[in-house]
């Protein structure tokens, strides 16, 4: 069996936002498709970088560009639904970012999926990293799991 | 910066097969987005079980639900890519399986990008765990690492 | 040049809900990809027959198939987006319903884009066409242009 | 119900290339979800431009935007599928061009749907459109239906 963690609870993520199914997200099995949560997690984690800094990457010199990205699916999720999206800064490196993301449904306290992004800042046109530009860090740190604390 | 893990070399997967890129699979980076290698791995894995056992997931009474999935991305893949992916079977247990896909372009020995997707079985209609089904089991092990080599 | 039709202003609608875009909607030309808003599209309607009938086609006997579906794009959207989508019923049939679609952003009269999808409903286990059920019908009855007005 | 137009068969097409479905290109009904078919006219036209013309829409100065899409959906098509696509040049305009896509099953002579793409071509920074580049209107004349022909 998959590697088990503590419960990712709301208590674990520092801001929420609301994510939208869509038909198609549904799979033959009648639930969310695996693969779709992954875009779930990609959305807030850009969103996030955009709503919360004054860097418009859809557009910057600098871009997150993902070194790796996970899941781990504790109960299902279906279209249609909205989604509580939990999201942190697991780790803030210098050039790079992990912002976990768990993903809640109303009324629960613990998360149907959790996962990560792991981003590399990198120069849009070398593709060489860079540090993390200083407003993203900046959200990054107000999101960011308390010292010291569960 | 993310786990470096060895590089995921073709000697390390078992069997091959192709994967077409789309149009759309490439995001406003103008590489294919994180999200879609995970869509990749998932129709490896799924077309897997149904290539290489007697079993039609789409319609069987025990059916793979993913518990867990993992992408490591090393360099990015362009549309139009014509990707030789390859899978091996990572762990085997008595209910879930850990398949893992690595993504190659022609002529390239090492990955683009390489996952992982474990799967629980579990009856279509209960929703609970069940052992492996026999024909996939037996796939499954013809991918299975060598014991005891590299 | 494609067929100009008259402007899809936000009085052809008769119903609005919204749409939110997703990271990976944009397309390597930075704006969402064509084929998105066919997403969007069939969202907005099978939303629409779940919330305004009693018949949730998730797991109903009778459920709506796609025959045909379009889409004319007037201006870009580009995530992130919060859409706002105008629905209503162009035709309403024995056996299908031709709905229709139109994509706003806020503060704006005239759609971004506007499309259909004309569903004939069947049954889900013999694949024939069957009868609208009765309250889909309503709903869309109530969404249907006022008679000889423009 | 929709339109009937003739039967699409693979005579009124004039070259076909692979297209293959992906696990999650299936819904909760059991089949291709009507926008994925999309993704593949999508793929096949912007293929087309790519492969037949010297023009690499996806870095060109010019590039073609969808003004209108559109697909008859006649028989679903299901996951795992190896789709052929027949393609053909609808209509060649001065700055736009009408692509349409047949997409049938081995061995089947009618269509399982059939849809077209409208672009406009256009100056990717300005957004205005621009004459159809030579080598793609040459490629488009080499697959329009044969004049005064059935």
């Amino acid at each position: 069996m998959p590697s088990r963690e503590p419960p990712e609870t709301r208590l674990r993520y520092r801001r929420f936002t609301t994510v939208t199914t869509r038909w198609m997200d549904n799979d033959l099995f009648g639930h969310v498709n695996n693969v779709v949560y992954h875009a779930y997690i990609d959305t807030v984690v850009c969103n996030f970088y955009m709503d919360r800094s004054d860097i418009d990457i859809t557009g910057s010199l600098v871009i997150p560009v993902a070194a790796e990205t996970h899941c781990s699916f504790k109960q299902s999720i279906k279209h249609p639904a909205v989604i509580e999206a939990g999201i942190r800064a697991d780790h803030i490196g210098n050039r790079s970012l992990r912002m976990g993301v768990g993903l809640f449904l109303t009324g629960e306290q613990e998360a149907r999926a959790a996962g990560y992004i792991h981003h590399v800042f990198v120069d849009r046109v070398t593709n060489q990293p860079v540090p993390i530009p200083a407003t993203i860090r900046r959200a990054a740190q107000a999101v960011a799991p308390v010292a010291n604390a569960k």
